[in-house]
């Protein structure tokens, strides 16, 4: 499972002068060893790891803009790494470098309940934010599987199972802080709820994936904690009897919070991996928020779209605990693949498509994939037309890999082609690279080349990922 | 009321070979006219004319990209025109050049109710928008007071008074057709709700204001028109009351679709214009959308949140046609407000803050504007943190535009204390441009700068407005 061919990437030595300034800042946090470089040189992709050249543990926007000057003055790489929980290779140091961890960088700056808004160090984390928040009585709803940073999941565009309801990294960054590539610190934005000032650099910033500007900070919405919560698993006969009814729960505008996709194999992985006991057929997860009678219209109206879809009984999981073993489970749905085949490294797809050719996007999709010779599951966030085959690749065996290339190529021609994307939600990095072009067009993506090439003009910034060079 | 400086801006005559392309290809669509010139030359602001030197009435994108690819070649100055309602002098013709008007180009491309989205032309209005949707059981929400261009309302950043429930243009685009200022054709994006596929080339042009592309079309998210509506308004005894009472039902979480507010100069002004009778004190007007017993169930909190910040009794606009006429006078607020001074200009004031400082900030504004010599109006999206002063000025009193020019500087720079913004929803054009280095700072300007540089190197798109010369 090699990288994409990066055989134009130069790789040269750190210059000594840069090696021993960046060591003489930061000693202890400036990191040569094998294990730390190869610690920051992978991510949850199934590439093997490309190692940087020097690992710096930052703890201050200043120290983050310092690293930048200097790396912009030496012209060296620098990836920004938060817990190394991103699918597609972005953290891989193809042109070696410096990997700048920020995960030190774990502060709350400030949360602020009256205006639903709290402000985050990039290396803060989703679970630890809302540990945080515990006591406002609110929440920020983002969540992609993986314990992620905010800074992270700001680069990345990240969402998750709420964001049917409360969107996507997009809609809940307020403003950032960032670094540039050549060392200074803006503030993208400010903390009106909207604003008509100038271009929209906060938007810019999110899901740039590290090329544009290092996020040291972030502003985020919150939410109310709904005063009423539900959750119901449905079973359902066949893939396309749950995905259409799906497709009839957003069509009816019902505001549900969560409705989450899984087919047989992922039910039968998550049994096994959380212990659980789900009927193994493919089913729907639901979660309502709102008060109670609302939860209460919303869940009887869409079990009446299930049952007329050839649904079965919903089984409720009222509960606080209930709830939360079901989530966490379905949060552990990768892990639990993974176990499907022990020893086996994954290979996510991430296509997402408007919701009228969902139904047909996965169909399809399981019918290829049902000639696959490995192993796979469909989990997916329906409600927003995203969903991501778990292909379970054995490692060592390149055809497979290829075969499995192939497979997601034509799941992602199939995505475009219903006027969809290649990353609902994961991120380009290494791995989708090759989708841009015919995604975006060459005219785009010389418009974000030239955007790339204003802001970083030496091209530092975690080179060699996202935009493919021109053919 | 003379614009900002632009002692620098350079105007040049057209070059002969430009123009008699323009007209071979034009012919009776290319004018040079001095009136259809003085019409395109201004806009809602209280500047006076400045007019460009041609008009072309485009019906096509591939038109657009021809005449951009020509201004390119010449270096002529292109500006894009919609219906020329917005605010703030974007359509000024500061250096002269072309303003190229997309107002026929009204076709309504696509309307796709199954996934919630309508691609439309350029030029298409928000009203006409609506009348074609109403068969589909679907609406699109954004609604600035004017019946404006789905282009200049992308343009703008656009948002209104639903935006505190359903956002701004920022969150309801889901893809744009774009010309660069080479006469390149680009889609910003697809049709899949969510992305992380590069980077966000939509929000990029959204709030751009014809300085990095000319948008010929939209593609918008549409909202199913709620189950039930209903409407009310309850009026205060002072101010503070009105905007305590928003507070709380922001805090509260409640999904509220639209609350507005009106000073007690603009229900005059109101009732007046529009034949009302409402109670002449400072009042709310709320709007909630929902299920029958979700509308209730909003509507009860409100009240008590009212009644307990010294609010009367609601009173209720069920009926549509009730409601339709008072909506109808919310958003002739500002020609209501004209009419309190016949022959006057307005000039409009536009922060918004955190929805925590939006009482100290109205109630300091209001303060400041009772020691002017000129009357004032308030209204405001207050869900949002939003709101507008209008202040009513003798257009030959050069004295009273200073005055008003002060109290919006200090205005702003409260707002900006405050964390919030010189422009919620209006833009920048040339009028706000002497805030955008207070509020973003030098860095980020020179980010912005970089980007146009990269975009329309030769600085052709609308040029001198929205980022001011460096000092």
């Amino acid at each position: 499972m090699n990288a994409p061919g990066h055989a134009d990437a130069v790789r040269r030595p750190l210059p000594d002068v840069f090696l021993q300034a960046l060591q003489s800042r930061f000693t202890d946090r400036c990191s040569l060893a094998h294990a730390v470089r190869e610690h920051h040189g992978r991510d949850e992709s199934p590439f093997p790891p490309m190692l940087p050249d020097a690992v710096v543990f930052a703890r201050s926007t200043e120290e983050v803009a310092w690293v930048a000057r200097l790396c912009h003055e030496h012209h060296v790489p620098l990836i920004p790494y938060g817990v190394g929980s991103s699918l597609e290779g972005h953290l891989l140091a193809v042109q070696g470098g410096v990997s700048l961890d920020l995960s030190g960088m774990d502060q709350i700056v400030a949360i602020n309940p009256e205006d639903f808004t709290a402000t985050v160090q990039a290396g803060v984390t989703r679970l630890t934010l809302n540990e945080q928040l515990r006591d406002t009585g609110l929440f920020f709803p983002i969540d992609p599987g993986a314990d992620a940073s905010l800074g992270g999941m700001a680069a990345t565009r990240a969402s998750g199972t709420n964001a049917v309801r409360y969107g996507t990294m997009r809609e809940n960054v307020l403003t950032m802080k960032v670094v540039t590539a050549d060392g200074r610190v803006i503030e993208t934005a400010n903390r009106a709820k909207k604003s008509s000032a100038g271009y929209d650099l906060t938007r810019l910033f999110i899901g740039s994936e590290g090329t544009l500007g290092i996020i040291t900070e972030v502003t985020v919405r919150l939410y109310p904690q709904p005063e009423a919560i539900s959750a119901a698993i449905c079973n359902f006969p066949d893939l396309r009897s749950a995905v259409q009814s799906v497709i009839e729960v957003i069509q009816m505008g019902i505001a549900i919070a969560r409705v989450e996709f899984m087919d047989t194999g992922a039910v039968r992985a998550t049994n096994a991996y959380s212990k659980l006991t789900l009927k193994e057929s493919p089913l729907l997860l639901f979660e309502f928020h709102g008060s109670p009678t609302g939860v209460q219209e919303q869940a009887q109206i869409v079990q009446e779209i299930a049952r007329d879809n050839g649904g079965m009984d919903f089984e409720w999981a009222d509960k606080p605990e209930d709830r939360s073993r079901l989530w966490t489970a379905r949060h552990n749905a990768y892990f639990a693949g993974l176990q499907l085949r022990p020893g086996c490294r994954a290979s996510t797809t991430d296509v997402c498509v408007p919701i009228s050719a969902l139904a047909d996007c996965v169909e399809q999709t399981a019918a290829d994939m049902d000639q696959a010779s490995f192993p796979y599951t469909i989990v997916g966030h329906v409600g927003d037309g995203n969903f991501h085959v778990l292909m379970l690749l054995d490692p060592d065996d390149q055809e497979q890999w290829q075969e499995s290339e192939r497979l997601n190529r034509r799941l992602v021609q199939r995505a475009i082609q219903m006027q969809g994307t290649c990353t609902g939600e994961h991120g380009v990095g290494l791995h989708k690279m090759e989708f841009m072009l015919a995604e975006h067009g060459q005219d785009s993506l010389d418009i974000m080349s030239s955007i790339k090439q204003a802001l970083d003009p030496h091209n530092i910034l975690n080179p060699g990922k996202m935009i493919p060079p021109r053919a």
